[in-house]
C-alpha cells in the first residue's frame, strides 16, 4: 500500500485511516438494486448515509420513501448570496453476476495492491464518497462553507431510476442549485485526469414479433406459416446495411457533425484504436465507416440488440414453428438526435418492413436525450483547474459514450448543468467481477473535491448556462478548448 | 361424451370403461424425455407398459436399457409360417411449454366433450395404444393370432431417437418382421381416414455466433464492435429469400420433383389453402412460390427457427454487448434430399456470410432422411381395407410434412417398409397446448388395428418390398393409386 500511504501524506493519519475505514463499510453493504433479497442492505445502506452525513454536519438530513428504494437528501446552506452546488451519487449497485469470477467477497471491501475491491467500489459508492469527505474536511476547519451544498444519493441508479423523475419534478424548489456535479465517469489512466463534457443519450425498446396464435409443429406447417423468429431476424438485420450504418431512413440526418478541431482533439487525447480493442478484448472493431472506433462510441450514435428470445431455448430440438419473438434494443443517440424522434423513426420503417403475415409491436422502455455540456462554462473551468490541483495534472476534455439520465432530468427539471467529475478507471471492472476503486485516486479525488467547492464559492454569479447542443458555436468553442 | 359412448357399443361397456381408464393413466405420465427432471417419470411409464403388456397376455416383455431412457418389447409368436408385424409406438412426449397456454393440467387426462386432453394423448401414446387394446381383444379371444406380432416401445422419439438405431441394428434378429406399423401421423380431418405414403427427412441444428470474450457496456463500445445478436440475426435473414424460398445455394437442386398426376391427387384429396390457415390459425399462408400451401409443407423442403436466444431476457434493460446468441435451426428435406448434404451446404454458406469480428459454429442434431412407401404394396392396401372398415370410409392416400426417422432406421436395418396407419387430427395441438386425443377415433382405431391384425394374417407370403423412393415408377403408380 505505499502509494495509498504517500497519499495519506497531505491529510492527518488518523483522519485518513478513519475516512478509509467508513468507505470500507461503505462497500460492505450488498445494496444491489435489482435483486428483491437485497432490499434491506440497500435501506441500511442508506440508514447508514443518512446517520454518515448527520455525523459530518450536513443539515436536514432525511431519507425520502420512493415505491421502491430510498432517496437519501442533506443541505448545507450558509449564504442564500452564495451559489449552491447539487452533489448526486448512488449508492446502489449491480448484481454480482457472474458471481464464480470474482476472486474476493464481492462486499469485502479488501485492500490489495492500492486497491480496494467490492462491488460497487468504483461504481458508484468511491465516487461520490470523494465529495462527502471534502465536506467534512471543510465543515471541521473554523468557518463557515464557500458555497451552499445539497446532496441527494440515490439508491436506484443501476434499475434505471424509476422513480428519480418524479422525486425531482415534486421536489425541484428543495433542489434548486447553480449547478450539479456527478462522479460516475472514468478518467482517460489512473494518472491522466479527464473531463467528461458529452454523454450519448438512449431509447431503450422491446420489439416483439407475433405470428400463429400458438405454437405449431414444423413438419406439418414448416414452409407454409410465416415464422416469426425468421421475420423477427430479418427485421432486425435490416435496422443496419451491410457496411455498419443503422439503416432506419433518416437515423443520421439530425445528428449534428463535429468539427474537425473537435475531431482532431478527440483523436489526439482520447483511446486509439489499439486501446479499444484491448478494452473490448476483441481482435478487430466494426461499424460506421469514415470515423474511429472512439468517434464511432462518443460521436455517432449506435444500435444494439442487447437480448433475443424465442421458441425453445432448452436442450435438445423441439419441432415447432413459434408464436412470437422478441428482441431488445438500444439505441445510443448522439448530440442532435431526439430518442421520440428516433423512436418514430423505427416505428415508421419497422411497419414498412414487416410481412403481412405477422404483427409487430414496439415498447419504448427508456428515452434519455444526449448530454453536451460546454466546456468554456466557468463552472467547467473551475472542475478543469481542481483536477489539475487534486491531480498534478490538467484534465483532457473527453466524451463518453454512455447514458447517464440524470443529467438530463436536472436540465429538464433543475434548469442547471451538471459537471462529470469522473474519477473511475477505465479498466477498474465496473458491472464486472473483481470492481475495484483506486485508492491513491480517492485521495486526490478529496483534493479535487476540496479545490472545486472552495473554487465555485468565489464564482459569485454563476453565468447563466450555454448548454451546447443549442448553439454551433458552443460546439466549435469545446472543440477547441 | 355422446360420441364417445356411441364408439363404445362395439365393446362391452365394462372393456371399454376399463381401457379408457388405462389411457388416462397412461397419459397421466410426465414421460418429457428432453428434461432431465422428468427422467423417472419417463422410466415409470416404461415400468407402467412392461406391465400391461404382460396383463394383456404378451411375452418375452422387457424393458431394456439404453443411455438416457429405457425401450419396452413385448412378442406374440404363434406360427414361424406366419408372417410377423412389429408394432412400434413411443411413450415420451414433447415439453409443455408455454405451460401457462395450457387450459387444463398437462397430464391430468381430463375428459371433456369427446376430447381426452394432455400432452401425448394424440402424440403418440393415445395412438399407438389402439393397437395394444386390438392385441387385447384378439388374445382374448378363443384360438391363437392371426399372425406373429412384436411390440417395440421407445421412450426417446422426442428427442430424436438417439439410441434406437443402434438398439435396432443390434438386436435386428429379435425385431425381425415382413412390416412396421406406426400411428403417428394424422387423419384427413375427424371422419376422413388417410394413409401417408411420405414422410419429409429433418436435419436439426444449433447456429451459435460469439463475438466478444464477455459481455460490453453497450454505452462504451455500442458502434465500435460487432454485436453477436446482430450477426446471427443478419445470418438467419440471409436463410431466406425474399419470396420464401431457402436461399442456401443448392438446397432444391436434388429435390425430386412430383409429377403432374401426383400433384393433381394431392390437390384433389387434400387439405385445401382454406383448411391449412384454419388449422394453422393464421390469416395469411407463406413460402415457396408456385406450390399450394399443402405441396409447401409435404412437397417441397422448408426451414424453421424453432429457438432463439441470446443477451438479456429478463425484465427492464441490460446495457450490453452481448457475448454470444444461439438459434436452434429445423430443416424439413423433401425426396431426394440428403440430411448430411444439406449440413454441408449450410456449412459451405454460413462460412461464406459471416463476417470476420465474430465465430460462427454449428451443432447438428439430428440427420433423418426423407421416406416413401409404394401405396401398391399388399401391405399399404390391407391398411387401407382396415380403415375403410374402421371408420366407414376408404381413407384418402397424403403425404406428411413431418419427419419420423424410426422408418428410415426399419428400412436401414430390417429393409422392412413402414405403414403410417395415423390416428390423430390436423388440429389436435399436438406439439402445442391443449394436445388432445379425438376419443371416437380411439375405439374406431381400436377396430381399424384389429382388422388390419386379422387381414395381415391373411397375407402368408409377403411381397418384397417396393421402396417408391428408388424408382419413378413408382412414384407415378402411387400418385394414380
Amino acid at each position: 500500500m505505499k502509494t495509498t500511504a504517500a497519499s495519506f501524506e497531505e491529510f492527518s493519519p488518523a483522519w485518513s485511516q478513519k475516512a478509509l475505514a467508513e468507505l470500507r463499510e461503505l462497500v460492505g453493504f450488498a445494496s444491489i438494486s435489482t435483486a428483491p433479497a437485497h432490499t434491506g442492505a440497500v435501506r441500511g445502506c442508506a440508514t447508514w448515509l443518512a446517520r454518515h452525513l448527520r455525523g459530518i454536519g450536513l443539515d436536514a438530513v432525511q431519507v425520502f420513501e420512493t415505491p421502491r428504494h430510498p432517496i437519501v437528501y442533506a443541505e448545507k446552506r450558509v449564504d442564500p448570496a452564495r451559489p449552491t452546488l447539487l452533489i448526486y451519487g448512488h449508492y446502489d449497485v449491480q448484481p454480482i453476476e457472474p458471481a464464480a469470477a470474482w476472486t474476493v467477497p464481492p462486499f469485502g471491501a479488501r485492500i490489495r495492491d492500492d486497491k480496494l475491491y467490492g462491488r460497487g467500489a468504483s461504481d458508484d459508492k468511491g465516487q461520490f464518497f470523494v465529495h462527502l469527505k471534502a465536506l467534512e474536511l471543510l465543515l471541521s476547519q473554523n468557518g463557515p462553507l464557500p458555497l451552499n451544498v445539497k446532496i441527494l444519493l440515490e439508491g436506484e441508479e443501476e434499475i434505471g431510476s424509476p422513480n428519480l423523475g418524479e422525486f425531482i419534478r415534486r421536489y425541484r424548489r428543495l433542489l434548486r442549485a447553480d449547478w450539479a456535479v456527478l462522479s460516475d465517469t472514468n478518467l482517460l489512466s489512473a494518472q491522466q485526469p479527464a473531463l467528461t463534457y458529452g454523454l450519448r443519450g438512449s431509447l431503450a425498446a422491446e420489439l416483439t414479433v407475433i405470428g400463429p396464435r400458438a405454437e405449431l409443429h414444423s413438419g406439418v406447417f414448416g414452409g407454409a406459416v410465416l415464422n416469426p423468429l425468421q421475420a423477427l431476424s430479418t427485421l432486425l438485420a435490416a435496422l443496419h446495411d451491410a457496411t455498419g450504418r443503422v439503416a432506419i431512413p433518416g437515423f443520421y440526418d439530425p445528428v449534428r457533425a463535429a468539427s474537425a478541431e473537435e475531431r482532431a482533439y478527440l483523436r489526439r487525447y482520447g483511446p486509439s484504436e489499439a486501446q479499444l480493442l484491448r478494452e473490448a478484448q476483441v481482435a478487430q472493431g466494426w461499424g460506421e465507416p469514415g470515423y474511429t472506433l472512439y468517434e464511432r462510441t462518443v460521436l455517432r450514435p449506435s444500435l444494439s440488440i442487447t437480448g433475443l428470445r424465442g421458441g425453445y431455448q432448452g436442450a435438445g430440438v423441439q419441432s415447432i414453428v413459434p408464436a412470437r419473438a422478441s428482441a431488445k434494443l438500444s439505441f445510443r443517440l448522439a448530440e442532435g438526435q431526439d430518442p421520440h424522434q428516433v423512436e418514430e423513426q423505427l416505428r415508421r420503417y419497422l411497419r414498412r418492413l414487416t410481412p403481412p403475415q405477422v404483427q409487430a409491436t414496439l415498447r419504448a422502455q427508456l428515452h434519455a436525450p444526449p448530454y453536451t455540456v460546454a466546456p468554456t462554462l466557468p463552472v467547467m473551468q473551475a472542475a478543469a483547474q481542481a483536477y489539475a490541483r487534486g491531480f498534478g495534472r490538467a484534465p483532457v476534455l473527453q466524451r463518453s459514450g454512455g447514458t447517464i439520465p440524470v443529467v438530463s432530468l436536472f436540465e429538464q427539471h433543475l434548469g442547471i448543468p451538471t459537471v462529470l467529475m469522473g474519477l473511475g478507471l477505465p479498466d477498474d471492472h465496473k458491472h464486472g467481477p473483481d470492481e475495484f476503486l483506486f485508492l491513491p485516486n480517492f485521495w486526490r479525488g478529496i483534493r479535487t473535491s476540496l479545490f472545486f467547492l472552495r473554487r465555485l464559492g468565489q464564482l459569485t454569479s454563476p453565468t447563466p448556462w450555454l448548454c451546447s447542443s443549442s448553439t454551433a458555436t458552443a460546439t466549435r468553442a469545446r472543440a477547441t478548448a
